[in-house]
């Protein structure tokens, strides 16, 4: 790994987003990232957050369009009530702050807290679940289904809303659309390796594969001898159809799990395309590449988020952030 | 790996990427990556190419503010002279086509060929040979220096150019300042694995690094045991500045070569600031992230690019491709 030790992973990596990235208040200390001309009058903020290992994917997410603040905690682990808090302070103009919150266990506990605190302070906070993933119910750090992929979309179409003033309650609104029109289902073709442990984390062997994959390296579905990308991108979109049956057109994320190369990404792609087209469902926009990784890890995820002509101009809305940039 | 067969690496990854943005042409029978509004009235127009296996670049750089076209090869194989020429046939405006090569034997000949092939149908061509690594010279593949992360510099600012209407000579003249004025030099910390070999090409054991590693994971100038970030950032620092020693500030392109978290690059990137400070080398911008990759290897690479205000506002200018993104 290319990193000093483990204990400083995340402070450095912090250290680095600040040295790239003037537009970001970074606060390296207190592990909370706000864009720069945050509180915007009038605005409601968007605060995210959670274990780090996901890059881009919370930090990557904060700018005009998108996240107004992100808090990320150690490797795979939730970040702390403070930081939210913390977070928003920082972006509240009075006009209310919404938390998005991945569900898993800490996170959502975390930010339960943090809500009470900041609404003792005075701040007005609604909340969004993401809960997408439809591989596994009950896994390893959650209760009910992971949130995943949907993230993103959540994170973009309600920043957008954000972005032209709508008030608390539409935007959480929104985002509740969102997440409830978004599923996802991932792959690991091989484990990941946190710098904590320094070795990976569970044992997947050369040539197989974990369908169902979570985003910490949570057992999936079942193990297979290794499939072909086509094979997989039938398995994955069959899954996601299973549970979403979209009358709209979908907004596609095929996403890397942080260890393939991006030229397999687009191959995938062109699969996961092929799947949808004898499907019979209508792609509005794709996005490749790696935007909710875990670490090393080998593998991809298909997310597919239903949306009408609204949510679609809320997508094609400009966007400024380190991870997600169009329009601006 | 996340594929099909090894023979359909390259035609299923240009399937996906014409699927994810119909503001390309993409001919994946022939392999040329056009921008869909090409030829460009009085534009000179930008063709670049190389093996696959190094993505975002070539074809992910294709858009407006930066390449017209890209000729993706087989994995790490150059591209042949006839997709150059059917490249260079759909951008010229009557203005002229640059070639951007990268210093590897086989895209050196092929490119040569190209440029007369391109010259006898009438296609005024005019050349840049980018060799920034201080690594080594006359490695595997390459007689002299090796062309690694400069060649995004040479693109960006090159294409800002002719985006602005200077005429061949001009553009030309700018994309060989900007590669004399740049540098880079690699690590890996694993080895990498292409499609058609199915296991890693050279031997890297777990625990040691090489340092000066190429992008096709041609030998560097010595292997050691692992270093931390910060002792790795010091020496790729000081081997880039014993060959460029700025007056001026520096652009910093912070490099994953395809298996390394965005994490531990920005927590790199954080050392790598830190040498620079050091050093009393002044940071004008900095960019962190996976745009000259080697498939899955883990490790980074450095590239500094000495710019003038010129230079500077080049960079700063729109552009918009897959890989690269701003202003628009």
């Amino acid at each position: 790994m290319l990193i000093n030790v483990a204990e400083t992973v995340v402070a450095d990596g912090l250290r680095g987003l600040a040295a790239a990235h003037p537009e970001l208040t970074v606060d390296v200390e207190s592990r909370v990232v706000v864009r720069r001309d945050a509180p915007l009058e009038g605005r409601v903020g968007l605060v995210s957050g959670g274990g780090s290992g996901h890059e881009p994917l919370h930090a990557g997410f904060v700018g005009p369009g998108m996240l107004s603040a992100a808090c990320p905690g150690e490797v795979f682990t939730s970040p702390v009530p403070d930081q939210m808090v913390r977070a928003a302070a920082a972006v509240d103009s009075g006009a209310g702050v919404l938390f998005i919150v991945k569900n898993y266990t800490g996170d959502v506990l975390n930010f339960d807290m943090a809500a009470e605190l900041a609404e003792d302070e005075g701040i007005q906070v609604a909340k969004v679940l993401v809960n997408d993933d439809v591989a596994v119910t009950d896994s390893l750090y959650t209760a009910g289904r992971r949130g995943t992929g949907a993230t993103l979309f959540v994170e973009k179409l309600a920043g957008a809303a954000a972005e032209e003033g709508r008030p608390l309650e539409q935007v959480q609104a929104i985002a509740r659309q969102v997440n409830e029109n978004t599923r996802s289902f991932g792959v690991a073709l091989s484990a990941v390796t946190t710098p904590a442990k320094g070795s990976p984390t569970f044992d997947l062997p050369a040539g197989e594969l974990e369908l169902g994959i979570g985003i910490h390296g949570e057992p999936g579905r079942e193990r297979r001898a290794m499939m072909t990308s086509g094979e997989i991108a039938d398995f994955a979109v069959d899954a996601v159809l299973e549970d979403l049956q979209p009358s709209n057109p979908v907004l596609v994320l095929v996403n890397g799990m942080g260890g393939t190369p991006l030229l397999e990404l687009y191959g995938f792609n062109a699969e996961v395309q092929r799947v949808l087209s004898q499907r019979r469902v209508a792609v509005a926009r794709t996005l490749v590449g790696n935007y909710v990784t875990s670490l090393d890890m080998a593998g991809a995820s298909v997310t597919l988020c239903q949306v009408d002509e609204e949510l679609l101009r809320l997508w094609d809305a400009p966007v400024s952030t380190p991870g997600l940039r169009w329009g601006m």
